[in-house]
């Protein structure tokens, strides 16, 4: 349940407090050139630490060591790509006030009545920090869609002011908008595997999402048939087949060759820079403390992660999609 | 790709203008009593021809032949449970007209384009009929969570009145809200197989649907998190642990004990009663003159149609999550 | 876990005293031509009452109902293939005196233990009457072989006389050997899904195999190195690599272009023309008086099984390979 | 393609002469204790340069580093375990005079045709080195397994003299006998997973393996039924059911609580300390020099990795059984 795709497969393990978070990403086609630079530079994207309101001050180098499935000139063997993240600046001790206190909205309560035991520094598995991982991952899947003409744009979408948030020990939620260019007709697999669940379920995937819509999105079920028909354009031209794209690129659950959009929207950070009243494991009240470093609103950070998820799933498609 | 689940899985066939629809639910657990009636009952629900403004008058009997996994006295046996229903009042005729001709927001251009070949008789299996099937799966599975207590209900969300609508042969878009209750804790499985991304999945590959939100949904993105918290009651009762429901029941993708609430958004049928202009598959300009029948607004009749699938995905994540 | 096959796949359903038999093959190609003939062809292959010695005189037709994938030509659309096959000669009366009863070395102690409640009638899901669907299923995907010129031929190889030994009411084991041609070099996945493993896993899927082999097979255990290279031919053909072909065809889990050799080996039929001793479901003595209708040697048909079961898996693979 | 199981899954990934071997182990139970000596002693059983004729000499430590999934005690958590072993003494240049070049009976042909790429130092992904991973991860799930009373035990079983045949630089093949006790009635999925299935492709999947077999095995096909029938004891004890295991403890495809008794047949390894003709990637003629480390016999060294991927095995369909 650790894993994620079809035919392009990721698979992640890690606790942020552990020695490393990791994954092994299989699949790839062989022959395609893979730089590491591009990694970093996504990496870099996703990271705390940044000079910018509202973003998390823990300094994690974050530098992925692959040990697998590339030669030494960066070109992939179509073997599995293992690679780990160190987690460098874990401060498990930031959190042991916190161990058996269930911090409200986070998954403290559910992991460990679901398995009956928790790491509770840091959230353990449930931390965003596993995202470190998705960003390695969809970092690399990406540069073989490049090579296809293939592009991914997210950006961060303002609500509220982040940094004005922060100030007061609150936090904000926050939207991310992603694009997907570039894709040829016919990605998407039904009735089950269409294009829009798959997107859904990988956006659902990412810590504090809380809703997905795709072309008009909610505001579809508001409108009416005539306005919301995407007629074809004449003469026809396949990269540009309809005049309009309330569809969001997507009918049928295929792509139709029009650009991809997509929106995520994220709740805000749970923790709270306030003492609040909680439980423990033994059903006693408690009080939560926060000392962890944390995100005032987490879709900032998010931008990459909603891209590399955007891109495995547009790669594992891909990959189905051309099998005879 | 037309199989759902990964220990309770739907697999299932089907063209809307061909001689049946059906599949085969494997993995339901042994000795759970099946009422068929219950089929039915749910069925009706989701029929075409119901004396209801907004819903298509094709009249189908849609009566399931249950071919397997069942003892004469309706319990199940642990064996793969095969159905059948046949398209008894398909009228391929109504359809002749359109061969070839891509209806603008069907999935007509990217079928045709994806396989080589489409059946374009009614959408083919891009229909909604698929989704008679999974409603006679889904109500066989609900029975099963009834026994442990889980119950399921939806319910339709007018936006605009589909008969004002319809009388103009226009269409509308429609919204269906659904509640679990009675979920356990600890159901959905981190990080890739959560809970609400296993419903969103199931929720995008119903036809016509464009969003889903749960919990506070879209209005998340907005708000703080001071106003967001689901802080724990006090005395501890894990039947109802938190003061609110922000969450939707859904904490680190694990249920939490909370009902489980989501909202999915329907697109206004592409189908209008008027003439369209189009293109063909020789990407010359054609007319689409619509003769079938058609829902002015399919949320109407999706209704059951999200509880079904919710009720694979919630019986799906039960069978996972008890297993040591 | 009634699903066989990655992209091509096969789910079944059906007991066999039930009214149907039953699959969907999800995955095929689309427009490939398929004759419904010859599947009837192989369905006969399989199918009892022959005149042949050692085969059982059950008289089924198995004429397979295709319901859905296939245009009215014949051509597959791409989506997935539905089809039943009545059980008409069903006769459950036959096995009325077994309810209850343990047959030694069938499949009704585990059934019964594992799902606290069987189909005593024929064996219910465990009966060999469950691979008419494989057979169905591989002669609709052979046809697509065929079109790659790759051709799967498997014969019986008597141990005992077949008819000697039913006429003392006995039974015996027998073997099939099967040689596939044709596979183009790159076939088969490391290294969980080598072309070995998935050959293997097909064959022991059918019922009452106990062993495979593939090229010197369990030769090869006793054999020197010296004696068991393939050396590489000069010049270099890639139809025909090697000089020799111990490997059967197979190196590291991947096709090298030479012929796919396997054997199977089959148990006898535990259904003897005796009375036998056994226990029921209360752990009490009771006397097995065997009425229905067996084989005495059930390798005879399994042949078009075998076939039908390496057809799959090749054209499995075959989708799985071409993907990039 | 590089996964393995269903519920209890091992991902894995390296090349023999890259930086480390390594999987990702996940679906363990959570709360059961893992004692790392126990891993240590069943890889210093597979490890090479252990003074034992017929044994590679290369020395490795093998000092697997487990990266999450336990606690500092060593208690499961329920999340995936990640691991890598470091490739220490690992020699690439004794491969240099290797590249491009196809040793007879290895992988090197298959895959550098079929990703048009490979690692050619040492087989690259297709060395037996990835068995590493294997036995870290077999060797603990059977240590859920030893808390349920599941044991497992292989040998090697000799066929010719590894000694001798390695002093005359040829080598030999060998077989491993192993039986596991303990497994209670249920285990196995019916039509597709079956448990001879399931241990037949985890067994095909062992480099060098040619054949599988299990109760009486190829014995099955020449023998009578009256001569194979394993008849249930009387009074009835679940723990020992039958009075002869002819069924290797399996029939229908689930366990009948009986030992489950097979044979793997290994083929000698293909390297020998001679030169040999072959073909390079150009299609021209070349010699082999052997000058890596290589074992007369892999058979000996493969005995805990039989065992562990029994292990998977096993424990992978106890947690599919006990679902509800």
């Amino acid at each position: 349940m650790n894993t994620f795709g079809t035919i392009l497969t990721l698979t992640t393990f890690g606790e942020s407090h552990g020695p490393a978070m990791g994954g092994i990403l299989d699949g790839m086609p062989p022959k395609v050139h893979i730089d590491i630079n591009e990694v970093l530079r996504h990496l870099s994207r996703r990271r705390p630490g940044q000079k910018q309101a509202g973003v998390s001050q823990r300094n994690e180098t974050d530098m992925p060591e692959i040990l697998s499935g590339l030669t030494a000139d960066g070109l992939t063997l179509g073997t599995p790509i293992g690679f780990i993240v160190r987690n460098r600046d874990a401060r498990p001790a930031d959190y042991e006030g916190y161990s058996g206190k269930f911090r409200p909205n986070h998954a403290d309560y559910t992991y460990y009545n679901k398995y009956g035991i928790h790491d509770f520094r840091g959230g353990g598995r449930a931390s965003a920090r596993e995202t470190v991982s998705w960003v390695v991952a969809g970092s690399i899947a990406r540069q073989w869609l490049d090579t296809l003409g293939i592009t991914i744009k997210a950006e961060y979408v303002e609500t509220n002011n982040a940094a004005d948030v922060a100030a007061t020990g609150d936090s904000t939620g926050g939207k991310v908008k992603c694009v997907v260019r570039g894709v040829p007709i016919g990605v998407g697999e039904p009735v089950f595997d269409k294009l829009q669940s798959r997107l859904a379920a990988a956006m659902m995937s990412i810590n504090a999402t809380k809703a997905f819509e795709y072309g008009d999105g909610t505001k579809s079920s508001g409108m009416l048939g005539s306005d919301s028909l995407d007629l074809f354009a004449y003469p026809y031209a396949p990269a540009k087949p309809t005049l309009t794209n309330h569809s969001g690129g997507i009918q049928g659950g295929i792509s139709n060759g029009m650009p991809i959009c997509f929106t995520v929207h994220f709740k805000p950070t749970p923790t709270l820079m306030r003492r609040v009243e909680s439980i423990d494991s033994n059903g006693e009240k408690c009080i939560i403390e926060p000392r962890g470093r944390h995100d005032a609103c987490v879709a900032i950070r998010a931008v990459p992660v909603v891209e590399s998820m955007a891109a495995l799933v547009i790669a594992d498609l891909m990959l189905l999609r051309n099998r005879y």
